[in-house]
This record gives structure tokens, sequence and C-alpha cells, in this order.
């Protein structure tokens, strides 16, 4: 976007810490402008900012030594897992050491009998599953990249099952986090639950690396169900899309995955995905459960659906056709960038209460009608939360300034409906804006917590709070 | 117990803070003695402390003006719901006001749409659910007692839905929270899911008291399921009955209850709430689903527990068999009470991971029996929760030093077996000991925490935390 503030650091500091640095890692600390450009940059519209160096760490001791010799020299770390978030997390707006946690992949633990794990931050979600593949178990949260479970833990991912099966918040049981001054601390435990103290665990989830660095996480895991029927269908219009979504939830169908994908996306997954379906406003859904279950289930989805014009459904039994079917889901936001040629997408969610749902989608299309302008809409509905990909010439300053305007529109809608400005995404750099606005004055409450972890604010600065 | 050190607060500011608080409330400041004792003892063995005077609060802006008044004055505040905490959480330990919130008790807002609400910390859950009685839905959390949603909340409380329908921590949205010095602040919202900074909402779920004083509670609701199929079923032995709860979870079956009872309990019961109950170990379980899924379950759960001897099942379908099972199990600590008359109750809950469940509780049945303690043993046996009421003589100091040691040794095998210290009664005084031996470092961060929100220390002071 070119507007955002980089700050330097001063070279005398900066050179001491790199040279400890260099000492405890050797050629594990890379200055190499190549690596250094791939990790200040995610996967949005937001600019990157290169750090100055880039720390690959191996061991929880050794990010705790690092973090000793930031603070010592006050030398800003931002912690580095796939470099797929997308607003602007990981860019050193201050400079600094980028530390990367992608080589501590290891899975350290699994209990299959307590349906619980503990792994490493730098493993990645469909690492995981892989792993747990013999097992019968599987680890439900899937933003669309394959994010590691650091990341997706630091910024409260979630995903298409997290209607059924919660976001990061309910599913990290208990954390090994590096403070800022270096010292390794462990929170939560493989307790289901607990009384016993405030619950640190939950403040690291979502802090974006802005309170201390997530070396490992203890995650709850659940059986493979013993019948999965997956399907899409499709309507007239998207409120009766919407509709079919709210009366599904407040029926309380158990339902694991019910995305919306309007008819643009559409169009982009079937050129992307090779796909055939219908451009039309569709529904794909996905129920867990046993084989006499699942089909209850569709039974009673398929009697609301029909209610609100629903009037293709088609069943994806076989797992091969259903991994094809949330393959093509899971690159709805590749497809969509290639919709329109040369332009830059930019990725935006919001969350709202579900009875607000149907309007708030409403408004925004009307919005971006009347506004010209191109965003394809998917979303976890099941959840209140729905996607956009504003795709905009970046050349045109008139165009984005449309598209910055249209995006503040957006939250202010979701805000004014009781939502969130952000359902998974997070703040990161682009929607700082948007925090006061939403949390009025328990913002004080979260700057607060921040200099009382971080006091030389070297831990991400920039990202989640502006600190005066 | 006779071993908690009693502060008093100076007179001169502490009258100074009772003139003004009596000119902003009137005749709702109370400085009757048996008013100040009822709110400086809770339901358990734990002695009490009372508050130097109670304050009556009706409304949010009232608590606002009642924490500013006593910041000024660097007076305690203990917030008060209906006092049936067991772990000493309201005992004024340094004096000061008890601040009973139990006339704040509207439900301001019930959206059926939405599966939400909004309640004033006073309401009691079954205040909430009669409300709800008409509008299909239901609250799940059901600690034993009829406690207020705001002491809940403060506790983390759970209960005996918890295994389905999670705690407190899963199930409160958003908070109002009035902060030590009288600000007013509200974490959370209504979206199903955030990402938008640090979750404030679940560091106050838990902090009982010691952060802010919560006022307004936004909670999930849920509706009543179509068909519930409640039944007892009992076991030759302990061991049986833990493994088929063990077999249960692990299966996936989506069990709404499965609480475990021992002899000991099952005699207290029979007595209590005239029930003719085998005397056997027992679980009380309960389905929720549709008709079909509901039979599905119970079949499912019966074959796993006739591979483990349970040999009796009984259903009670009637809504009425089933409030009365139910009522007897929540009656279970006030049953026990009656097993020993004179005797003093100890009740006393940790959890542990699913895998451990038989081992712990085993140890402790040897330990207790070897010790000669008479303890029965109830729980929440599907979350790895479960619950032992200690029954002693107060005056033989030599029994007490024998529940006191015994009490440590089940905490350290809960702890080793990677559980905690308690799995929702809190931490109050009695467990302060505890806090620490569970959490390690990361207690310094929760002492960070404490005195950044209430650097006077006046927030009901010598709970959960020892503060130097």
């Amino acid at each position: 976007m070119g507007n955002v503030a980089i700050k330097k650091q001063e070279t005398g500091p900066l050179e001491a810490c790199i040279a400890e640095l260099v000492t405890l890692l050797g050629d594990r600390l890379s200055r190499v402008a190549a690596v250094r450009s791939r990790h200040g940059r995610d996967e949005s519209h937001h600019d990157g900012a290169d750090p100055d160096a880039v720390a690959f760490a191996q061991t929880t001791e050794e990010v705790a030594a690092i973090m000793r010799i930031c603070t010592r020299h006050r030398v800003p770390v931002i912690p580095f897992g796939t470099g797929t978030s997308l607003e602007g997390h990981i860019a050193a707006l201050e400079g600094g050491i980028s530390l990367d946690l992608s080589g501590m992949d290891r899975i350290v633990r699994v209990s299959p009998d307590d349906l619980d794990c503990t792994v490493e931050a730098g493993v990645t979600r469909m690492q995981l599953n892989e792993h747990l593949r013999d097992t019968g178990l599987f680890f439900p949260i899937d933003p669309g990249a394959n994010a590691s479970l650091g990341g997706m833990t630091a910024t409260r991912a979630s995903g298409t099952n997290a209607v059924r099966y919660g976001t990061m918040r309910e599913n990290v049981l208990g954390l090994t986090v590096v403070t800022a001054d270096g010292r390794v601390i462990r929170t939560g435990g493989r307790a289901r639950k607990s009384s016993a103290g405030y619950d640190l665990t939950r403040l690291f989830v979502g802090s974006e690396g802005t309170l201390g660095i997530i070396t490992e996480i203890t995650l709850r895991l659940y059986g493979i169900p013993e019948a999965i029927r997956a399907g899409t269908t499709c309507f007239a219009t998207i409120a009766g899309a919407v509709d079919t979504v709210i009366q599904t939830i407040q029926s309380g169908i158990p339902i694991a995955r019910i995305e919306l994908i309007d008819e643009a996306s559409i169009t982009a997954i079937n050129r992307y995905s090779k796909m055939d379906l219908p451009v039309r406003p569709t529904l794909f859904l996905e129920f867990h459960g046993t084989e006499q279950g699942v089909a209850e289930q569709a039974e009673m989805f398929a009697a609301i659906g029909a209610g609100n014009g629903a009037d293709v459904f088609t069943w994806a039994s076989q797992a091969e056709d259903r991994n094809r079917l949330w393959a093509a889901r899971h690159s709805a936001y590749y497809a969509t960038m290639q919709l329109r040629p040369g332009a830059k997408g930019w990725p935006t969610d919001v969350c709202v209460p579900i009875s607000r749902l149907a309007d708030c989608i409403r408004e925004t299309q009307a919005d971006l009608a009347q506004s010209g302008i191109i965003a394809p809409i998917v979303g976890h509905v099941g959840d209140g939360n729905f996607h956009l990909i504003f795709l905009y010439d970046e050349a045109d300053a008139a165009e984005v300034a449309k598209v910055v305007e249209m995006n503040g529109r957006l939250v202010a809608r979701a805000l004014a409906m009781g939502g969130t400005c952000t359902g998974e995404h997070g703040i990161g750099y682009g929607k700082l804006a948007f925090l006061e606005a939403e949390h009025g004055p328990a913002t004080a409450l979260m700057r607060d917590i921040k200099r009382t972890f971080d006091p030389l604010n070297i831990l991400n600065p920039g990202k989640v709070l502006v600190m005066d």
C-alpha cells in the first residue's frame, strides 16, 4: 500500500547484536538480501519491510538465548513460521531480526488415548495431519495456507471446520513460550479443564508475536469420523444461501463445514481448479458422524435448503471427490487472484453475529456494486465470518483510495452489527486502525499488558497495538 | 482450618471510604455483623473473614463509583455473588468491602437467533434457565450450587455438561468489567470468533475477582435437544466404570453428561435423596441429540459398558425422572456431608488427562484406605475431573493434619500425571500453595498481570496469587 512508516535500527547496537547471534548460530544467521526479503513480506497486499537479519532457531533454548541477546541490545524480533499471514504480520517495520522457527518441526508427542499432541512451532498443519494418518486422529483447523501451527496459534487462526471444532482458541491446551527477556515458561497443561490461575494460554493465542515467542504447542486432536459426507448445493440468490446457513446453525445441526462461495468466486474456482460448478451462489458442506448420523444431518439440511430455493445437491461420498472439493475451496484465494490479470489482491475478513450475516453480506454487495469494485466473497458463514478479496490496480491511486474506503465501511458495518474487524486473519499492521474502534477503552488494558510483557517493545513492534 | 492470616485495614482510610460509600449507596451499605459474616464465608471448610462492610450495587456505573472510592482510600474490594465458592474465595482476608452483585439480576438481552444472551453478574444459572424456558434454549453450565453467572465466570466454573458443552471458558463471549480504578471496559463481543487483539475475555474468566469486577456477561446458549436420554449403570469395580468413560470419550460418542459416583457417594445419595440405587460404582449418563441419534449413542455406549462389566442399565426417559436423577447428583455434596454426622466436609477437585484417570482414582482410593480417611468420590469424569469430599473432625488436630497431607498428595499426584490442582473450583486462598507447583515460572507472568491491573492490590487480595 506504500503507506507504512519504516523505522531503522541504529547501526551500533544492531551490529553488536548480530555479531553475538552469529557466534550463537553460525551460518543459521543470514544477512543475504533474498533471505531477508522473503522473511519481510507475507502473502497479503501489504508492503513488506525486510529484517536486518534472519535467525534460524532449532530449539526453545536457542530461542531463549536469541531473546536474551536481542533484549540486551534492544533489537526487535519478529517470529516467522511460513510467511502466509494476511495483515502484514511479519513485516520488519523497525528492522531487527526475523526469527525463523520453521526448523523447529518436530512432533514431540502424540497421545491417541488423550486425543492430544505437542508439536514444535514450525510444524505445519498438513505435516501434523500426515503424521497422524495412521492413528485415526486429525487436527481440524485449516486456514487456506499450509501454515505453521505456531503462526496459527499466534494469529488465532481458524478455517472451514471451526463451526464444529472451534478455532485455535478452543484447541490449544498449553504452550511453551519464550518471554522478551529470554525466560522459558509453560502455560496451560494437558487437563481438559482447569481453574488454576490466569489463562495465559489464551492470552498468547492471538497475540501475533507481540507478547512472547511461541515455541511449542499442545493441541487437541479428534477422531476421524466414521462417516463423512460432503457436497455442494446452489441457490438462486445469496439470501437463499445465507438464510439456509442461519437456519442450519439455529436448528443445531452439528454441521462440520458450511462455506459460502459467491458467483464471482465460483467462476474463479471453475477456471483455476478445472471444475464445472453452476455459476450461482453456492454452499460447500460437510457432515461428520456415524453413517446414520450423517444421513440424518444431510436430510435435515436438505429440507432447510429446499425451503430457501436450493435446487441442486451434489454429494461427494468418495474421499477423493471430497478432497478435490475442499482443495478447490482452499484455493479460492489463489483462484480469485487470477480473475483480473495484473490486479493486486487484498484479502480481508470480518465476522458478525449470525442473525446479521444476511444483512451484512447484502449491504456489502450493494456497496461493492455501487463502488464498482470487484471483490469475490467466500466465507466460513457458519461462524458469521466472511472474506472479500478486493482486486485492484495498485498503480491507480483513485482505485486504491476507493478500496481503502470500502474496507473501512466493511469494518464499520460489521462493528455496527456487533461483529469484529477480523474473524481469523488478525490485526497485523493492516488493521491497526480498527482495533480501538472495536474495543474502545479495553484497548488501554491491552497496551498495559504489552508494556508489562515487552517493556522495550522489541516483540514484533508496530503490530496489533499502536504504542506511544 | 484456623491457619489463615488476617490483616486489618487502618481505621482512618477505612472509615473515610465507608462514609463516602454511605453517601453513594445509603442503606445499601451495611455494617450489620450478620450481613458481614454472611459475606465473608463461603460453602467450604475454609475459615471465613468478615468484610468491614457490604456494598449492594445495582448498576455497572455504581460499581465503577465504588471502585473509584475504594481505590482513592486503598480499601480492598471482594466481589460477591451467591457465596457458594469452595476455596475461600470471598473471605475478606484483609478486611475491606464485600461488593454484593446479587441485586444486578437483570437479563439484559436474549437473542434466540444468535444463540446468545447478555446478563448482569448477579443472575443465577437457574434464573437464566427459567427465563429461557419458552425459547427452546438453555445454558448448560451447572456447578452444584445455583451460583451467579458472575461468580461462575470469575471461577471458570463448569459442571456435569462440560464434557459436551465446555466450561465458562468456552461459553463466555464477552464481558463488561470495572477496573480497579473504576473504568468500565467491554471485552470480546458477539461474533462467534475474532482475531482482533488480546483475549481479555479469557483473562478475566477465572481471575476470581482479582483483576476487575465483572458486571455483565455475554453467554452462548444452546437449543434444547430434540431428544434427551438419561440413565444410570453400575459396575463391579471403579476400574470398570472409569475404563468405560475413557473408551466412550476416545470413541467420540458426543455424550452430554457422564458422571462417576463411588459406593460411598451412592450410599449418601440414597439416604439424602431417598433413592434406592445399587451400592456399586455407578455412572450417571445423559445423551443429547435427535431421537435416532440418542438411540444410537446409547447403543454404542452400552456396548462399551458391557465390555467393562456394566450390568444394570436404568433409563430415565421422562423429564421428571431425569430431573430427579440430576437433582440427586447435584445434591451429592450436601448428601455426603450427612454421612458422618458432626464431621466437617472439605470438598476438593483435581483434573488429569483422561488416560491417567483410572490410575489417579485407583491410587487415590488406595491412599485414602491406607490413611483411614473417609472421602467419597464423585466426578465429571468425561473431562478427567473428579471431586473428593474429606469428612473429618475439625477438633482432632491429628486428623486435620492427615487430611491436609492427603490433599497435598492428591494434588501432587494429579500434577505428576500432567493434570491440574483444580479442574473447576479455583484457587481462592485454599490452593494458593499449589499454583506455583503447577505453573512454575509462568506464575511470575500472572503476578505481573495482577500488578498491572491492580497496582494497589485491592481487588480480592490474598486470592489466586501470593503477592509480595
